[in-house]
């Protein structure tokens, strides 16, 4: 099954984490992918610790500002072609592939070759992809498509980024 | 600060949990609670894991089905009080209240005791609540919200909820 989580709203990695955490729990061999993010995030202290799951970074440690610099690019194409191994071979029970909207609102790779990857998977695999703006194309492959919609947040209120709770 | 999860579709329980081992990885302390649930979830494998995170369950085997029973709601109100208690010692860092929206649901506790309960809490604790059908005054009181909204969802198409996934 493939489940898309996307939307403006908080929520999106943290959802994607608690499903890998699950998954672990339940004795699955977890891969856990980050698109476009390449800092050390708190969440993953404690799930590099866990021996059935796998933590990999096609990000760089600064974010993407404006447009991405070929760095950023390759990063990702570089990603993108290891899951693809890593879809094809079905030695994971869960793939996460978090942030893989936004490669693709960056035009890191293209919408065709991410859909091209999404095929590899196998049945008996479960595929997790968040991030904002997802792709109408995207939507319609999902099984499952949640829409984390903000409501209110209190970085409208000037409250920023805070460590352990948004990284 | 307060965070709501709430709407129908999938993802914030999950959340919650992505919340709790983002916080954890950062050093910080956790009360993870869950209201109405009380099974054995995978996810709890990994949690009861972790030396500064602790798990309560408040909630019984078997899921409310029509209306709850004498148990339920004793067990609610037994977990209720034991929150409160957590809340005012501000022993944690963050606190996690698991479908604490479907306890309200159910009448298991009044929406001026939960009230009640929240207003202890000290401004430095983060405070996350579950559930559907979030109340409204929750919402107001909440500094995040976000409405997990479902776009699309493989029980619709008869998919029974799955160990490692769902549960």
């Amino acid at each position: 099954m493939i489940h898309v989580y996307t939307g403006n709203g908080k929520g999106k990695t943290t959802a994607a984490i608690g499903m890998a955490i699950r998954a672990a729990g339940a004795g699955y061999k977890v891969f856990f992918a980050q698109f476009v993010k390449g800092r050390p995030y708190s969440e993953l202290n404690v799930l590099k610790n866990i021996p059935s799951l796998v933590v990999k970074q096609y990000g760089l440690e600064c974010f993407i500002v404006k447009a991405p610099t070929e760095r950023d690019i390759q990063a990702a194409r570089n990603g993108l072609q290891e899951v693809s191994a890593v879809i094809e071979s079905a030695t994971y029970n869960l793939i996460v592939l978090d942030e893989a909207c936004i490669a693709l609102y960056y035009k890191l790779f293209t919408l065709d070759e991410f859909l091209g990857v999404i095929d590899l998977l196998k049945p008996e695999t479960e595929l997790v992809i968040t991030g904002r703006y997802a792709p109408r194309a995207i939507i319609d492959k999902a099984d499952l498509v949640t829409e984390m919609k903000e409501i209110k947040h209190y970085y409208t209120k000037g409250t920023e980024a805070r460590k352990g709770i948004e990284y």
